[in-house]
């Protein structure tokens, strides 16, 4: 077959030189027609659209016909033309054809529609499909969103470390990293185990958040941002929760919780717009496929101001709620940590809106987190969307040296653990402020879909880490 | 003090609204000048040139004035003018000074040069170094280019797992990943741990490579690329080595060895233009403190085509400098995996030129490169940088089920692990090819340093885990 500089189809459906000699490359989805003519569906990834190619069968070996299956990967070179029933512009006339990889009848994703949960257990093929097609080219998109929303601004991307030996935050268990022999674990004189032996010569684990490092970079270079992976091993099975996960966290020095919130809502949108402006073609075959009210919800989303309340008030509301009818299955009172109950009440009943709520209880926070004069809140803000729920966490941080350390020792953080980061408060401190967007929390939102198994390529959760 | 929305000094810098009422914050790097006036060199990260603040003393508080000392946090309000002395076109005529934070003569960082193994034990106050702050930048400037390259080119960015349960590329020792309590492991019959215990219900490794989930990948959406951290638990002390760091694994369908070639060449240049046309800065300081040639060596890869040699054409030559007197500290045959003082004699002195070596023997190289006709070399293909060595290594990779299988066998690569791999050359199998490149070999180029401690945050190395 005569070499021709292959089209990407997402290029090619764009094309209008009808009668230019193309090549295109790809994966069959669906094959049809008469005994005379065929029409094969090949699709390469590019976009979610297919391009037709018109066979006509007596052109073509019966034998290389044969191998012509759904999903057999093909190289065809012909005529580009416009097209009436494909549902698209252009189809190709099919001028060669050569099978690169035929596909026997063994292969799991035939014509026919198959269920998210088997679609999990071939997780090595779904990308293949409509459906996670669409959710890992969204997925591209929201990434390079991030970086070009934080690049445009001034900020620098940072990492921070993965193998960490601190567990400050105390975000939740923890993922133990060793290369210890396990068979022969040697042990001190008090049968302690004796981590002199392993890899960093002390106990090391995956982090749970960049944050406290990425407070390091921002009180030198201003503005950064984080976007790796983090870990929780926690035992929870549910359609929220990975063990593996990507998260955005900025750090800004002088910004004040006003800031933080002004930055969280232009960051959201900003991705949100991004989607509706790139990936219309993808979000509308979700939309119609999952989740009828997801351009609706995406679009609601922009045209609305986020609303800011106190926690307080956030607890107030909810009371009346309960007092006049409403039933939790939680209980509600000042002091609580609010369920996802509660903050989908304030969020998708009452408000009607995005809620940004603030000066949360001390109690229920971090040690890091700022102050208020009042003594009892803290400078806390939780970003709460329709239908997630906790999309955004974040805080103004305690940035004077004096209160910071009372704090961590009223919360059992040992100082020895964090004089690096109490550092930056010894020496040149600032205020500054942050927040972490779980980025599979914004697929979830963006894509419509209800999994959180569905949004990542090779989800992590209790007993499962294959491929 | 009057509050004015503050200017970050890298566009302070650019201003010539004389006069104009600013506010600027950041850190004290010096204060100089007389009993009358005194000139502070402030900082905030957002480039590596500092703002003069001229500060007339008489007219402001004597003990605020004292906390004004190398490392303290300063908010400046005043009037921007054109300056002669300070080296850059316009300072600040201060009208009044917060200090937002003082730092006392503790601070590690005082006026006076550092050596690199000094700071390195500071790496959480490093940052805010004139060379850190610009060998950051630099590093998010990298990870920028290195997005809108693949996004500009159709590529999709994919997460590819950090913890897995194979070990198919055996790249070196992993780390294991484990939940389970280390001082009470449960033991089957036969005496072996039992892993259905662990958070995973089996053994569990950090990734040393997303290289073979990229394939999966490719051979569904097309192009796609990786960008994340990865894993050695290698024992290696070396300027070369970390046990933690970020790599970038391109893969593309329809690829072949050639395209795979010109992708590898045309990336890096792209990387290093963008250096060029957006850090010049950052890399004219690094030029002039640590590497004098470093400018010139950008601009010469720049400048000149990649040479591109099978690996029995290198050896030839390397034999022949050996015939000619030439010493090198390992030998030189065919079928020897080539020793960085071999790479670096065909790049910097045989070519004077980045060289692609390709068609490696097979012995050296992984199962799943593509095996050429003579039996004996396989499509393998490495980018040889000078000062550097091997910084880009790829192949084509086989993808024929038949002589994939059989290659895997040979070099002992179990099927039952790695079945989901052969199912893309089961199903619709193609032609494909990729890379991978460390980002800190990568950053090492760009900006001379030549300790790979020195270009991540915060290096993780045997013994070292520190922040």
């Amino acid at each position: 077959m005569e070499k021709i500089s292959r089209t990407k189809i997402v290029d090619l459906l764009k094309r209008t030189d009808f009668g230019a000699t193309v090549n295109v490359k790809g994966w069959v989805r669906t094959r049809r027609g008469s005994k005379q003519v065929n029409f094969i569906a090949l699709n390469d990834g590019s976009t979610i659209n297919n391009v037709q190619i018109v066979v006509d069968l007596a052109n073509f070996d019966e034998e290389m016909l044969k191998l012509i299956t759904t999903g057999a990967c093909l190289s065809v070179n012909g005529n580009l033309a416009e097209s009436v029933g494909s549902g698209q512009a252009v189809e190709v006339l099919a001028t060669g054809i050569e099978v690169l990889g035929a596909c026997d009848n063994t292969y799991p994703l035939q014509k026919k529609g198959h269920s998210l949960e088997f679609l999990r257990e071939v997780a090595h093929l779904r990308p293949r499909t409509n459906t996670f097609g669409a959710v890992f080219r969204i997925r591209h998109h929201m990434a390079i969103a991030i970086h070009q929303f934080f690049h445009d601004r001034g900020f620098f991307y940072f990492h921070t470390p993965i193998i960490t030996a601190s567990d400050c935050e105390g975000a939740g268990q923890m993922f133990q990293v060793t290369t210890m022999n396990l068979y022969d674990l040697k042990k001190d004189e008090n049968g302690s185990i004796d981590y002199d032996n392993d890899f960093f010569g002390k106990q090391a684990s995956l982090t749970v958040s960049g944050q406290l490092e990425g407070e390091l970079a921002a009180m030198s270079l201003g503005s950064i941002y984080t976007f790796g992976p983090t870990f929780r091993a926690e035992n929870s099975n549910t359609p929220r929760h990975l063990a593996e996960f990507w998260m955005i966290e900025p750090e800004v020095a002088f910004n004040e919780i006003e800031d933080n919130m002004q930055l969280a809502e232009d960051f959201i949108k900003y991705c949100i717009q991004w989607a509706l402006d790139n990936c219309m073609d993808d979000i509308k075959f979700l939309n119609d496929m999952f989740d009828k009210e997801l351009i609706e919800r995406l679009k609601f989303v922009l045209s609305n101001g986020f609303v800011r309340l106190p926690y307080t008030e956030g607890v107030k509301i909810l009371e009346e709620a309960v007092a006049n009818g409403r039933k939790f299955e939680f209980p509600v009172y000042w002091g609580a940590d609010l369920a996802s109950e509660h903050e989908r009440y304030l969020v998708e009943e009452h408000f009607k809106s995005p809620v940004i709520l603030t000066d949360y209880p001390k109690e229920i926070k971090s040690f890091y987190m700022k102050q208020n004069e009042d003594g009892k809140t803290v400078r806390a803000m939780d970003v709460l969307f329709p239908k997630i729920g906790e999309i955004i966490g974040g805080s103004q941080r305690e940035e004077d040296y004096e209160k910071l350390t009372r704090r961590a020792k009223e919360m059992g953080v040992p100082e020895k653990d964090i004089w690096w980061y109490l550092d930056t408060r010894r020496f040149g401190t600032a205020p500054h402020a942050g927040f972490g967007l779980g980025f599979e929390r914004l697929l979830l939102f963006v894509t419509g879909m209800s999994n959180i198994r569905d949004v990542i390529p090779f989800p992590r959760t209790p007993r499962n880490a294959d491929f």
